[in-house]
């Protein structure tokens, strides 16, 4: 089972990746971009055919090892296929 | 409007940080993982209400900055709220 797990810094947190892109856009005459924020998409692949269990320990391993949760909140997606 | 662009390494591309976290991952005694593959996720705000002009803009933003496209495969995305 294919599991996507999104990471994003929280608002507020200070995002200088998406800083140096947003100000490389605007260079490059981009200039309706008015924010971007950059994170982290993880592709799992996991052997494991309840939907339930692989959500509960997806969030598990997001909580111990994946996300930082003091300034990133992550969501956990089951692709269509 | 918010665009998010998903960006994975191609298929065959060898991903040392995926590889990593598998290992970290098997240490945590993970052992249903099968493979872990990681990419970014760009979040983007623009000051553009034509969604067919937004996913033009965004794929020229792609294929000139945001995305290696010798090694990297994207996917534009609309947010649903």
């Amino acid at each position: 089972m294919r599991v996507i797990v999104n990471i994003q810094l929280k608002e507020g947190v200070l995002d200088p990746q998406g800083k140096a892109v947003h100000h490389a856009l605007s260079s490059l005459k981009f200039n309706e971009v008015q924010e971007v924020r950059i994170g982290k998409q993880i592709i799992l692949d996991i052997n494991e055919t309840d939907k339930k269990v692989a959500l509960e320990r997806v969030q598990v391993m997001c909580e111990e090892l994946l996300a930082n949760t003091v300034i990133e909140n992550y969501t956990i997606d089951f692709p269509a296929c």
